[in-house]
């Protein structure tokens, strides 16, 4: 059998399964969470000894110390795994909630109705957790998963597959509801990007820039996913400045390779003189490289000149850009030309301006006084997500569980026709 | 310039409109929904004239007296489209309303908030009407939209395009919120169906089967469509025969040129000794052609033998298929086989049987009781629709103005830093 009949078959499996999982109620859902947090934990020799021959084929790839981190699993760290998984029970089960309910002149009551969107394909990269973290979120929303690990991580996710495939058995669901693909290569990505005769429903990348531009650029089926997180601090002529100072801090260095960091900080010309000066210190102070347009490398001898390419440039590390704009109207106009419509703060404590600002803002999300670095499901209550979407259609923001399921509208009448 | 250009210029201007346009006030929205439809009666000589002239040159080409019809425009007929853009300014005003509202432990107020989608790109045929109902409908929404209608009606188009133009003007916003392009051949459309350089974020196509196809087929954007609608009635075991044969009589006969109309009627066998032969007769007798299985043909002798491929099929005529099924759990399987997940209904006594041909049913709209013609945003109460999607992702069912919107998360804060 090719590939590609391998995988379309794995494709028809999830289908089947997916159907059968939309009807499961919480209950058995939770159970089998906890099964396979149990599973990974009764499975831990094997799962760790998987990673380890991963692991020492990745060093002697010659793979970066960044990258082996990744890959890298102990017993803690596959502790939280199992951990994050159980956890999941304790979202609200999204599916069967009712999103609207209204009733017609002609006595016809509708309801609109959450139910799962169906197949969800997940191509990640070396990350271990990602494997039990998407099957978890796909199963706690009703939705059968088809997994595509990176090739340098296959053997754990194997592992890692083996067991919750005995959590699946446990709790007799589908052992279909949760596939890993036969071989992690190119060529199974490529099928699943076109949708394996129409039995994916969505593509989720989890990973670096070049693997979400090539499921963005090859996908046929609709994807969740963020290419940048150019994301914004914007402090606004009436910004206190101990609260400028703290928001900045925390958007740009709390962690500066996750996608909510921000990377440029826009500081409204009517405040520069008392405002400027004191952020960008502080940065430098902090070890965070400034490039900066004319007006901010007037205050510090460290600050470098930012080019044309600096206002478009998701650095992910400790580097940041930053410009003196005309208000908060310059500041909309540089995030809606340059930015990546991913998240944007605006600090200020004049209500019309954070009004403005977050209304005419083209981004998933917008806060007033808080750092970029909530963007995340997490931190919106989702308790977990699965990324983060700056498309604009279905999912926008934090793609947690909720936003895995579609709607179904059910009419209830009592023998109406139409006239 | 080659069409190209031209139209990547389009797409340009109609994003920037679309930025315009989302932060109109409903009022103004409202203003230029008026002013449209004033403009569509004051300019009626020149629509009429420009539709004429399609008309006859339609005819010279040899198109049917039905493609004729729909092309067809009269000073009442152009009454109603003016009167239908009017009405839009009835329909709820979908932007800025808060889908969703909740405060975090640590302080911070989140607000899920409805935007507007950006561009909508609208693909149609020979319809007049259309040209007017979907900018009316997006401008609603607040999007701008991409106009292509058929190359019969062009000229129609462009009259009517005139109109909305003055409206726009008359409530000086901005012209480019509703564009035609330049020349309706097929490369605007296969321009378009790539997304204008990313100016596009939907395609909605308005058409025949094989344009749907044809979009859903190149599309490189998310297209709101349904292929077809092969939509079915249950009659269950506990069907109160003079309900079911009032909803099956509607649901087929009302109009069946429409997606709504039910293609496949299956009968529950524990019933079909008594209901079947009633309800075949009354299709006969309102000239319905039935192709049926063996147990169907056996009720009546005008009955034909129903071949695989009826199930199918959508006649979107005077004829169905029908079919003896065991209980609801039977008619599930059928419809989740043979279905185009469009529109299916039950009849039945029995809630237990209807709750779960409800559930257990994965089409858009699934109803108890009242006939699959209701399948329509009109009688949704949406006030308008721009097509029914059969997609999972983002508008599933009736598309009308908040469909056509996504939304935006709004962040409060008083200098919140993440831990």
């Amino acid at each position: 059998m090719s590939l590609e009949d391998t995988m379309n078959a794995l494709g028809a499996e999830a289908r089947i399964a997916a159907r059968a999982m939309a009807l499961v109620p919480p209950d058995r859902k939770n159970g089998a969470l906890w099964a396979m947090a149990e599973a990974l934990s009764s499975n831990a020799a094997a799962i760790l000894a998987a990673n380890r021959k991963d692991w020492n084929a990745a060093e002697k790839a010659g793979m970066t110390s960044a990258y082996l981190d990744r890959l890298y699993l102990d017993a803690k760290r596959l502790n939280a795994i199992a951990e994050a998984v159980a956890n999941m029970t304790d979202i609200p089960d999204p599916v069967g909630s009712i999103v609207k309910e209204w009733t017609r002149p002609n006595g016809l009551k509708i309801q609109q109705v959450r139910v799962p969107l169906g197949v969800v394909g997940v191509i990640y990269e070396s990350r271990p957790n990602v494997t039990a973290d998407a099957a978890a979120l796909c199963l706690k929303s009703g939705n059968a998963v088809i997994l595509r690990p990176g090739s340098d991580s296959y053997g754990t996710a194997v592992a890692i597959h083996q067991a919750l495939q005995q959590g699946l058995q446990k709790s007799q669901l589908p052992l279909a509801a949760i596939s890993l693909v036969p071989v992690p290569d190119r060529e199974a990505v490529g099928l699943m990007l076109k949708g394996l005769q129409g039995t994916v429903d969505v593509i989720v990348p989890r990973g670096g820039k070049s693997l979400v531009a090539r499921v963005q650029e090859e996908a046929r089926v609709p994807v969740f996913a963020h290419l940048d997180g150019i994301c914004h601090v914007y402090v606004d002529g009436a910004a206190n400045l101990e609260m400028a100072k703290a928001v900045v801090l925390n958007a740009k260095m709390r962690r500066t390779g996750i996608c909510g960091a921000t990377e440029t900080l826009l500081v409204d010309r009517a405040c520069a003189a008392t405002h400027l000066k004191p952020l960008v210190q502080m940065l430098l102070d902090a070890k965070c490289a400034v490039r900066g347009d004319a007006d901010t490398q007037a205050v510090d001898a460290r600050v470098t000149p930012a080019t044309e390419e600096d206002w478009r440039t998701e650095y992910l590390d400790a580097v940041i850009s930053v410009k003196v704009v005309d208000g908060v109207a310059g500041a909309i106009t540089h995030i809606n030309h340059y930015g990546s419509h991913h998240t944007e703060s605006i600090v200020t404590a004049d209500n019309a301006a954070a009004q403005k600002f977050l209304r005419e803002v083209d981004s998933a999300i917008v806060l007033h006084n808080a750092s970029t670095q909530f963007a995340d499901g997490g931190e919106f209550g989702f308790g977990a997500e699965i990324g983060i979407a700056t498309g604009r259609l279905h999912a926008r923001g934090p793609v947690g569980a909720e936003q895995l399921t579609t709607t179904q509208y059910r009419v209830f009448g009592n023998g109406q026709t139409r006239p």
